[in-house]
Formats: structure tokens, C-alpha cells, sequence
């Protein structure tokens, strides 16, 4: 069995991570890292993991020994201090945070507001989005996972940018459940603030923005453009990502699902769809895509669950190709649909 | 005191006139018509009218004498019956369905799927806008209120318009509670399919497209296209339409803000604000605007209640205009916050 | 005018008292108190209330002279300390924390964890339940305003044990909107937790336990035992309490429903009805009863929106008492019914 | 592979059976039937399942040959039509509607409202709650799946019952999200109705009530009667019932907690927990009991989904009873946590 660690299992991707991991049939959860949570036992702190996860936490990493991989589950600017550790040692990486998804450590210090300190691995860092990255992440030995609206709108928007069909110019109204903020209750979080609401943030200014025109330049080859608009729903898991092209040729329906079919044809985890629904895919790694052209524009959708293809069951996908695992390992399960 | 009847009186947007015009000032409700609780007392029926409206349903409105204006609010097809002969009485009429609001009767038929049948009126209907048509509005005869999304959506991207800042092509996400779908049961009103999720509908076919482009090019003075998608959200009431636009000329957020400023400045109900809140204004007549300069775009954005601006409140608001009243009377109650 | 003040403006019920009170006939707010907010103007913290209140946070109550009654709306152990100095100046006063409720000093010790040190005032404080209470608040001095929770089930248990045909030893099964527990982030009330989910929480050890139990023996002359199981709702508004008896004679639903009408019947804000609703009384000061037979058992339901007829709403009721003013003055309007 | 059959395929337990079996190690769905959807693909109409389920509904289970074992998923009084040709085929079968639940035909005619047609196989079916009639359903021929009410309610009375501790009068306040009442639209259903209160309904009138009596009774071995109020809940999948029990010894809490342990300690899908959690066990075949004792009262609480342990999961369980096969088989997975 491939052993496992996990920093950072108190929060809500690392315990997503433990839910998936413990049932998958090739690897085995050797360690969980909690500073709150050291010395309790993993089951008591996560009910959900009762028969499941048989283990305690632990302060650091470092305390288990013989682990082949870990993913860092922390905020940001934790993993570039844990990783390098762990590379040295031979141990592969996924850090879900947005330490390593930028490329550029100019363009990271500006939206995360410090320094990255580990340009080497930066650098040699690949983009854990398999549907369009999938041949760098056999055998990988550090990943980015990548956020969880990044996702969403990459798999809407890649196929026309790809294709080419579209202008780069692209409006992305975004709407995430509450999970995607984390665990820490904050005044927008709070149930009386955002129970019965939506509510714009960040608006033009959210870290997402920089890491989709990033990973969407790299397979259309040009200059990507996205104004950005993240809004908060009143739901615990799922993202709607309604994104806006200005087509620049004429397209009709057909041609138009004719192109997602082509990318997703194949797919395991991604299916093109005529009604998107945050149903069809939550509790599970699958997302969908659907779109429908108005006049001269079309609006493509993205739906998946940000806790799974969203985070912890991409990185799972991840780490499955990394290992030269069967990439769906641990995740052929569908969404609840109800 | 003026005697006021309702058509409709059990649906949504009928009980909600009650709800509003039973604590009005200067008003009496005299008649509401239903006729599955003809006969029933309204207070039985809508027990939160319970020591408010002491009235009993009939059949038809032509049931109650000495009538001096009446509300609409049936679907649509309903009202092009009923008005002519209440015009021909003397009463006044506002119309809160879709009959009026075109007034090219093609256009109506197109995304009606019927034929209009009061061509006459239908030219003479003033669009119930106050914000923007408020000197048709004083002494008129008949009006037609507007649709909740299309309120929603006029407010937040008329002053942008009027000022001739913006490209005429906009893009426009708008999200619905689902009050927005009235009473009748549905598939995709039924709490296990909309309770936790955010549902895309109608996309590029519902009929506030015409509504919008329509008012909006009466004082803008062009022709605006909009590209209208609307989403169900898991909330009851409440609206957040998000309106994205590409500047025609250089402005800062403040020039923004100004314009909208300039706009609504005075106005009794709505407010241009830094945070959009639904929770706000929920509850009441006010509605917000907001808006954020993104590079060469801008993002406004439209909140309000849609049984209270979007729907009765705002009928009551064109009453009072219609009837020569404080344009405030019944309404004055802020929004509950929480 | 009589001039009000507000001590705790930033709270759940400070808002909603400035809410209320801003669009009352009779009384004009003179101030209100930040900590935090102190210097900013109201209604750019509470965006609800623009166009409403006129008026900067002020430190300290002290900073505003002449007021003729004063609210206060903290956490429990502050009103005590701001009570004496009120009533010395001749400034009535109505606290909405627990800090006057319970009667014997040793069961606030008990139940709240610190020392009473305002055992005059203890004594004289009048608990605001108009409907059980009317004539103590009628020109009272300090009005201890009743908890949400105790009002629903004081108004849901009052008149059966009144009536003497119920044991005493009572189930309460509540249910609360999340705004009941105030405007702090906590985990409990963090969206992802509490969202889509109802939480039993302070089983058996709830404060509004002595509480009730207090104010029922009052008028039912005996000890009353309430089992008292909180739990909360994933909604933001309301309360549902449903309270289980054994019948101590043979009643039929009718007279069951008869007990409940002789004591509702000419209340203006409490009615007894067939099919308790929150939503038929959310937004307003209104509250229901409902009662049902099952066997040698009746349950009885009380449902109330917590932060008007479960807080600020019902201290607005008492004010009008204590002040002689209409008892239901700026409370006159009804629940939202969608 | 043993060959599955689903009669009703199309509503909420039809399609989460298919969700739970088409990644079982053991068995194949070989037909599901749906009148509406017969000749289109089950993956079409449930887009949750694109990717697992490669097959079309039929008209009429008897279209597919060489069936083992037949869930039949319908309104009651369907079942008991369906069911004696299935067994004299050979074919078990497993009801997950009320036809087989009360052994009493009267009881059933009284509850139902109809006669029952197949006396002789009600007289033979097996109540299928694995955690306390495990024995009965191995090699059983023929089970009926346990209402999800029921279900929560005996798994959290069932303890304190069979210990003999507690009055056979019992208080049971249980509250269901909204997936309970089935995929047909209703006014109670209705969002803008359900979502955001809590309505209690059928009180003292649901056929639960005879089903846990009934249950409860065989292993209780006495006469229980409880007091049944349900109450729905503004979420789609979860449900919590909360017991009052009055002891009718001194227990402690660690003694009441001991005599959970013993019940469950072994059990795969029941666990005594601290706090209970609907999102522990949401989406997963877990349930979890939670006791609080309280003077000489007790409440215990159950929770669990009501779509999995509530209905197609335990049916499933039952299933790998009546096939021999490891009892957790296609169910071991995690509840959601978050």
C-alpha cells in the first residue's frame, strides 16, 4: 500500500481528503497532521471518519516516517515551507493551496500580498487539472491543485478558448456554497449574514482571477482576458461558473456542444451536459459543462462540487496519476443527484 | 378613501398588494377576487392578514361598487380581459402580469405565444417605472408595472445607459428567489430540486428580454442588447441581478459612482451603495445599486425584494403617482437587515 | 416626542429597535450606542435603515441628554451595571439581555455564572410579557423584555396551564432561526455547519429554562417543569416551539382550542390558529398558537419571529405600556405571509 | 453477477438505489421501470448516473428475465400487486413502500385507507431494520424496507425500550428535510412555502406512528405508545427525530450511554455519538443516536439520511442479508461531514 500523509486534516479539504482516501483501494492514510488537534484521535474530531480512519493526529509531518506522498491542506504560504522538506525526501506533493499554481512569483506576490519562497519548485510545479494537463502529471512529483472556481471556469471556458471560436474578452459570474471559504467563521459566513442572500466579494480582485488567464493561456496561446465576479451562496457545497464569450464566428447550437463533446467525449469526471445541475455532481469528483448560445454569444456553465473536483477529490485524481494509479481509483462514485 | 380592488387576490403578488395597502393611509381595499376561495374570508386564507383585512373573496370584481382603482395580478392574458371594461367605468387599472408592458403588440405575440386582444390600450399603458417615467405616471389610467427582474436590471444599468458611457451590448446574470415563480407548484420549484442549488432557466428565451430592451431605449435613446440569463436561487424573496458592460470612454470608480449618485440622489426607494445587500432591502420597497470599475468593464449590480419593487410595492408606488398621493404613502418601512 | 435611546445600536436588536422605532408615531431616537461604530453614522453601518435614522453612533449613553427611555440590547452582565445609573436620572428603561428576568438572584448565579450586583432593581423589574402581564408594565419603570425562545413557549404553554387541565411536567422541542444567536461568528452558526442541518445545542442546560418556568408559576400558581431541547434551524428568521402535555381530563379539540381563544381572542399581536407559520408571521410583532389533541396528549405550538415579537418587537409593545402610549404603535403592520 | 430489478426507477428511492448499486461489488442492475420514462436511458433522465448505468427503463419489470431480487420503489398500495408474481417466480423482493410494514391488515386498512390484497405474503414479510432483526433477514424472501421516520425513531428508542428503564409513553418531535415527501410538487413542497420555516404536519396522523409501535413492540415485548409529531424541515436530505422518555429508574448519563454502546457498539452503520449530525451521516448508510439525560427525563436523538438508511440504503443492506452476501457490501462510504 502507498502510504499518505496529510498537513493540515482539521480543515475542510483535508478532512474531504480523508473521507475519499479512506476508501481508496490502493492507498492507505499513514498520517494526518492538526495543530489544534495533536493527539486526538481523527474519528473523534471528524464523526463522519468513525470506522473509517483509525488514527491520530499529529503536530508535524516529520513524526511519520516511510510516507510516499503528501498533500498540504493548509492556507496559503504554508505549503512553499513544507514542501521543499518533502521533495528532499523523496516524498511526491500536492499542495491545494495557491502557493504553487502561479508560475510567475511576481504576479503571486502581487495577489497574495508576500514573497514565494521557493522558486525552484515554483518553477518545476505542474497544474493538477488533468482534463487538460494530464500528461504532466504521470509521475509528477509536486502538483498545484488548482482552485476550486479556477476549475470550475477552466473546464467551461477551455474547449471554446482551445477551439478558438470565442474572443478572449470573457465575463465570469461565479456562485460558490459557503465551504469554499473554509472552516473559520467569518461575518460573511455567519448563517444570519449569507442564509438567505447572495453576496458579490472581492469583486475584480479575487486570486482565482490571475491562476485562470494563467492556466487558459497555456492551451489557447494567446492573452486571455476574464473580469472575474465570485458571489456567495446560500448552499454549503457546489459552484454554478456562468461564463460569457463573444463568438467570433458563426456558431450554431450544435457546432457549439459539437466542440465540448470533443474535449469531454472521453472523459471520466467530466460530462457535457444540456441542464447543468450542482445535484448531478455534489458529494462526488464529477463536474459538468453546458452551453447555450444567444445571438453572436454564447454562456458556457461549469458545475462540480468545490469540495471534491473542487479540491480534494482533484488532488485524488491527481495523485492518482502520479503514482501510475488507474486515474479514477477512489472516485467512481456519482453525485447524489437529490 | 379611495376604494381599491384586486384581481387575483390568492396568488402571490395579490396577497402581497393586501399585505402592503392593508396599513396604507389613504386607500380602503374594497374587493379581492379568487375564484377557488370565492366566498372564503381573506384573512382565512392568508392568515397573516389575520386583524388587517376584514373581507371576504368573490367571484368577479364587478361583484363591488363605487371601485376606484384596481390591481391585476393574474397571469398573463388575464388582464387584456379585464381592463377595457374597467377603463370603460372610469376605474383606474394597474396591471401587474406581462399584457402591458410591450407595446409593440408583434413583439407581445412573439414571446407571449398569443395575440394581444386590447390593441387600443395597449398603446396608451404607461410603463410603471417611477424612477424613470414618473411624469407619465401622475394621473395616468393605466399602467403597467414592471416585472421583477426587469426592475431589477433597469435600475442598475439605466444610469450607465442614459449617460452613454457603456457599449450598448450588455451582459446581464441575474438571480431569483423563488417567490419570483408564483404560487403554483412546479418541478423545478419543488424544495428538492431548487433548495440547495442555483438553477440556470429560460436562458436567452424569458420575456423580460423585450421588457428591458424596450424601457431601456426609451431613455437611452438607442438600441441596447441585452443578454439576459436568469438563475433560480434557494432563497424566497429577493433578487440580485449582476449587469456587465464595456466602458466607451476612460471613467474611475468615483465618475461611476457619481452617475449613479446624480440618478438616484433624491429617490425615496432606491440607493446607490458600496455592498449590494438582498437582506437589506428585503421586506420593503427600497431597492440598491452598486457598481465596480474592472479595467475598461463595469459590473452594476440590482437588488430588491421581488413581491415588494419588483412586484407590489412598486404598484402601489405608480398608485399613489396614478392617484395624486404622497408617492411614499404605505411604503415608508425600511428593508429588514437581517 | 419622546425621545429613545439605544444602548448596544450595532446588535441583532439594536438594529431591529432603530428599525421599528424609526417609523413609530410617537417617539423619535435620540441616540444610539457603539462601541465599535462609535462616530459613524447608523445608516452607513445598517444600510437598511438609509433615509430612516439621522444620527451618529455615540461612546456612551451619558453623551445624550434628555431622553425619557432608554433600551438596552447587549450581551447579558452589561445592562445591569447601565441600569442604576438610568433610573436614577428618571429614565426608564427596558433591558432585552437576562439580566432582570429571573427574580432570585440565586438562580441568575446560577444559571448565568456571575454575581447579581443590582438587586434593587432586580426586585422592581416588571417581566414584559404584555399578553400575561399587561397591567405590571403600564407606567413600569424597567421592563426585563422577555428571551425569544421563553415568549413562544410562555405564549405556546400559558393558557392550558392557566387553565389547570395539563400536568405540569412539560416537553419543550424548540426550534430557532440562527439571528437568535446574535450577530458573532461562531462555529455553531458558521454557514457550512448549520446550513443544511438542524442542531440540538445547551440541551437541558438552556437559560431560557428558569425563565419560563419563573413567569408560568406566576400565573398557574404551581411548579412547573419544563424538559427544554433548543435546536437550531437553518433559517435565519423564527421560531417554532412545540410543547407536549398530558391532559389531565378529557378534552376534545374544541374545547382545547376554546382554552386558547379566551385568552387570544382580543389580543391584537397573538392569534390562535389551525396551521402555525412562521412565514405568516415574519417581519412583524405578530406570534400563533396552535393545538392538537392525540390521545390523553396535546401539543401545542407557538411561532414567532424571533427578533420582533421574540426581542426588539415585544420591547416596542412594552415601551407603549410603560409610556402609555397605543399598545401596538409602530407595530401595527402584518407578518410577510411568502 | 447477481441480476437486480428496479419497479420505479424514476422517483427519489428508485434513483438512489440505482446511485448505491451500480458501484456494488456484487450485483448488476439488470431492469428499471419507470411508465413516464419507458424506452429512454436511465442516464438521460438521472444525468447523476452518465457513466454507471447503461440501460433503459421498461414499461413493466416482467420485460426483463432471469431477475434475482426486485426493489419495488412505489406509492403504496402498488407493491402488494407487483409482489406475488415476483415470489412465485423466485424472485425476492424487497417493498420500500408501507404495504408490507404492519403486519395487522386492519391496521393497515385504518392507516392506508384501502384494503390489502396480499394477506399472505404480509404475513410472512420481514421488518428490514438489520440492527435489531438481523436474523430474520438472512435468506429472507421477501422484506419490507422500514420507513425513514421509523428508522430514526426505533434506532433511537429502541435501546432504552429493550433495556426496560423507560415509560412505554413516549414523546417523539422528529423533523424531515424535504427529499422525505417524494419527487411530486405539493403546496407544502413548494420552496417559496418550506424554505425558510418549519412546518409541522399530519400530527398525531402519519402511519409511522402504527409502524414504530408495532416495531418497537416485538422486541420491547409490551405495549409502547408514542406520540408522533412530524415537522419538515427546509433542507432536501436529513433527518432528526428527538424521543423524550421518562426513566423509570435513576440512570446516569454514563449508564444511559452504556446501554447505547451495547446495542451498537458492533454495529457498521448505527454509532452513539456526543453530538449527533445530520451532515456526519448525509449521503452515507449511517445513522447516529445521541442521548442527554435530563432529571428524571431522557431525550434521545437519531439522525440519518433519509434517502439512504432512511429508505434505499438499508434496502440494500437488506438485500446483501437475503443474498448472503458481507451485509455492508456497495455501502461502506462516509458521510459527507461537511
Amino acid at each position: 500500500m502507498t502510504r499518505i500523509g496529510i498537513i493540515g486534516g482539521t480543515g475542510y479539504t483535508g478532512g474531504e481528503l480523508a473521507r475519499i482516501l479512506c476508501t481508496h483501494p490502493d492507498v492507505e492514510i499513514a498520517a494526518m497532521t492538526s495543530r489544534q488537534n495533536a493527539g486526538s484521535r481523527v474519528q473523534d474530531v471528524h464523526t463522519y471518519l468513525r470506522g473509517y480512519v483509525d488514527l491520530e493526529f499529529t503536530e508535524r509531518i516529520s513524526d511519520t516516517k516511510d510516507l510516499d506522498l503528501v498533500f498540504v491542506a493548509t492556507p496559503h504560504g504554508v505549503a512553499m515551507k513544507e514542501v521543499p522538506a518533502l521533495l528532499e525526501q523523496g516524498i511526491k506533493a500536492i499542495d491545494l493551496s495557491g502557493d504553487y499554481r502561479l508560475h510567475d512569483h511576481e504576479v503571486y506576490q502581487k495577489w497574495y500580498g508576500h514573497e514565494h519562497t521557493d522558486l525552484d519548485n515554483l518553477a518545476k510545479a505542474k497544474y493538477g487539472l488533468p482534463e487538460f494537463f494530464r500528461d504532466d502529471l504521470k509521475g509528477a512529483d509536486l502538483v498545484a491543485n488548482p482552485g476550486c472556481y479556477a476549475t470550475s471556469i477552466i473546464l467551461a471556458c477551455g474547449p471554446l478558448l482551445k477551439a478558438g471560436v470565442v474572443d478572449e474578452d470573457i465575463v465570469v459570474d461565479a456562485k460558490s456554497g459557503t465551504s469554499g471559504a473554509g472552516m473559520v467563521p467569518t461575518d460573511r459566513t455567519h448563517h444570519s449574514t449569507c442564509g438567505e442572500t447572495i453576496i458579490p466579494y472581492s469583486v475584480g480582485k479575487h486570486r482565482h482571477t490571475p491562476e485562470i488567464e494563467m492556466a487558459v493561456d497555456r492551451f489557447a496561446g494567446s492573452s486571455t482576458k476574464v473580469t472575474f465576479v465570485p458571489q456567495l451562496l446560500p448552499i454549503v457545497r457546489g459552484i454554478l461558473s456562468s461564463c460569457y464569450f463573444d463568438l467570433t464566428e458563426d456558431l450554431s447550437q450544435e457546432e457549439v456542444d459539437a466542440i465540448y463533446e470533443k474535449q469531454y467525449g472521453n472523459e471520466r469526471f467530466v460530462h457535457h451536459v444540456q441542464e447543468p445541475s450542482i445535484r448531478a455532481v455534489v458529494a462526488s469528483n464529477h463536474a459538468q459543462t453546458a452551453s447555450k448560445v444567444i445571438g453572436s454569444k454564447v454562456v458556457s456553465f461549469g458545475v462540480l462540487d468545490n469540495l471534491v473536483k473542487g479540491a480534494s477529490g482533484q488532488a485524488v485524481q491527481c495523485m492518482n496519476l502520479m503514482l501510475g494509479l488507474d486515474e479514477a481509483a477512489g472516485l467512481n462514485i456519482p453525485g447524489l443527484g437529490v
